[in-house]
């Protein structure tokens, strides 16, 4: 690495952003734009290009490491394409490293492309709450409730890179469906649409404020609302952070007892309900997990939020190989930045 | 490596095992005893260091490799230590390579000490059933349930080498307590006195050869006669089967989910059931898995039996780094032996 600079590529299905990083510190400059992915690939990648421009312009001496991006969708590492993502309408299997190289009239441009849940990871695990922690399980609750494995500040890809789809893990083989059709997946309690219906059922007959705030019939119920009352003292809602806090670290239990990982980070924007849903998180937790592998179990919360995801991207381009635990040809780990962020904090 | 012989070691609660094994062929010489595990450590020690001089006599040159070990109980792998083995009075933490040193009176000799589980599923990895995959999830069906992962020719060790628990995955997070006390855990469902109650509840009031074989109240019901019974055409009986398959493969279908690793190999007693247990259990592997992770989905049954602790103890010899998943300070990867155990096949 001659440069310390890398830029960041979040490919989100309603907005794209990306970031100039200098590598250890965080954020050097930062420009978004709305993903139009219903103008289809050319037209995104285009945007993407626009992008990178924008934020080329900052960097010092012009040089910079290379670009990584996360995407939804199937990736392959080796050929940096991302398919099939959903919601990205005339997506087949798109090049990107080359499109961008092409855009970019730079050629030889490193470019990787990482699954998104795993480059907010690695984000994490360089420069957010992940970093005292050599392994840990990433839980990402937002819309749908993915994760990633970082396993000796490595990303643990698994097969195809799909390892760490904790949201489809099962709490209960006999349970309701998710959108996965897997029964008791724990996206089906969690996934913020699923949340927002079991919350809204739990509530309807209880003297809860969301009566006043979520309509009539708590149809407008978000998990921001539930938030904000349990904020406000509303025992109701508190008791819905803790039936999905529980349900939480009983899937966490699961995992921690078949990887021996024993930190969990919680991510995404249902995370921000904090410990009223992490602490019943933590003792359910506790409680799934074998007493052999108790010492040292701790679940906390990424502050950072999505920008981890611009974050793990750059570190993506800093550190080719993509970190795969035990890839063939793997190279040494790189070594942890301890000083991240500081400097330059997130905007 | 300038000796192809290697000794395995098996150390169980009730027989203590150890072969002389070909590298890349298989047995050369077995010899058994009872573990006499109430004698404590020094005991077992002694009678541990009896079996490895008897095999070792049939050395070729008298030269090997080192002596692998596979035990229960918590394994520190740098220091060859076994702590609290369970039923093994007496055994606090046993520095299991000094004492085998010393008994046989050889200091330098490599001593390595890895966890049964682990022990078997890289017994498999190198000459069973798991040998054409890289990477594989080993569950183990016994008095317990256990497991290992093998990540690309190595075990993942996680933390502390309690990676593959799969025994306290739990299934149904309000279901029956296991003996961990871990709700729902598919131990609860499946270790061999569980499966043997469940069976005798479900049986008791239907029509089944095995109210003549297992007592007037089933009360001497095991998987064993199940597993007789079903061969012998009892629809009763290989109905349990597929509801303890059922049970596997949801629980399986998590791991997959967690680890994005499409091969299963499933060994221990219980798993002679063969396909009664486990065509439901691959039915119900597939739909608990996500649609990204389905292609190439596999379960099988490891059929060298107890055979692979013996044969990935000795590997452990052969690969004096134990193989770690990404360890720090790994070496290459083991070459994989395509031809194994087929010209001294396992007696």
């Amino acid at each position: 690495m001659n440069t310390p600079y890398a830029i960041g590529i979040d490919l989100g299905g309603t907005h794209l952003r990306a970031a100039l990083i200098e590598h250890g510190k965080g954020f050097l400059k930062q420009a978004q734009t709305d993903t139009e992915a219903d103008g289809g690939p050319a037209r995104v990648l285009d945007r993407m290009a626009d992008l990178v421009r924008q934020v080329l312009r900052a960097v010092p001496g012009g040089d910079v490491a290379g670009l990584g991006v996360g995407a939804p969708g199937a990736i392959d590492w080796k050929r940096a394409t991302v398919s099939y993502p959903p919601n990205f309408p005339g997506w087949t299997e798109v090049d990107v490293r080359g499109a961008l190289q092409k855009r970019l009239d730079r050629p030889g441009l490193p470019v990787v492309v990482e699954n998104d849940a795993n480059v907010a990871a690695l984000g994490s695990a360089f420069y957010g709450v992940g970093r005292p922690y050599d392994s840990f399980l990433m839980a990402t609750l937002g819309t749908g409730v993915g994760g990633a494995i970082i396993y000796r500040d490595r990303i643990f890809r698994g097969t195809t890179g799909g390892a760490g789809e904790f949201g489809h893990m099962s709490i209960d083989h006999e349970g309701p469906m998710a959108r996965s059709g897997i029964a008791g997946a724990i996206e089906g309690y969690l996934g913020q649409h699923f949340l927002s219906q079991h919350a809204r059922y739990r509530l309807l007959s209880r003297e809860t404020i969301l009566h006043e705030r979520a309509g009539d019939d708590l149809e407008h119920l978000t998990p921001k609302m539930l938030f904000e009352a349990a904020e406000d003292g509303d025992e109701a809602a508190r008791e819905v952070w803790a039936w999905a806090g529980h349900k939480l670290g009983c899937a966490l239990g699961s995992a921690i007892n078949l990887l021996d990982i024993r930190t969990v980070v919680v991510g995404g924007g249902v995370a921000a309900a904090g410990d009223y849903l992490l602490e019943p998180a933590r003792e359910a937790m506790r409680r799934s997990v074998v007493a052999g592998l108790q010492e040292g179990l701790c679940l906390e919360r990424e502050p950072l939020g999505n920008d981890v995801a611009l974050l793990g991207a750059a570190q993506l381009a800093f550190q080719p190989d993509p970190g795969d635990a035990a890839g063939p040809g793997e190279t040494a780990p790189t070594q942890r930045v301890e000083a991240a962020s500081s400097s330059h904090a997130p905007s």
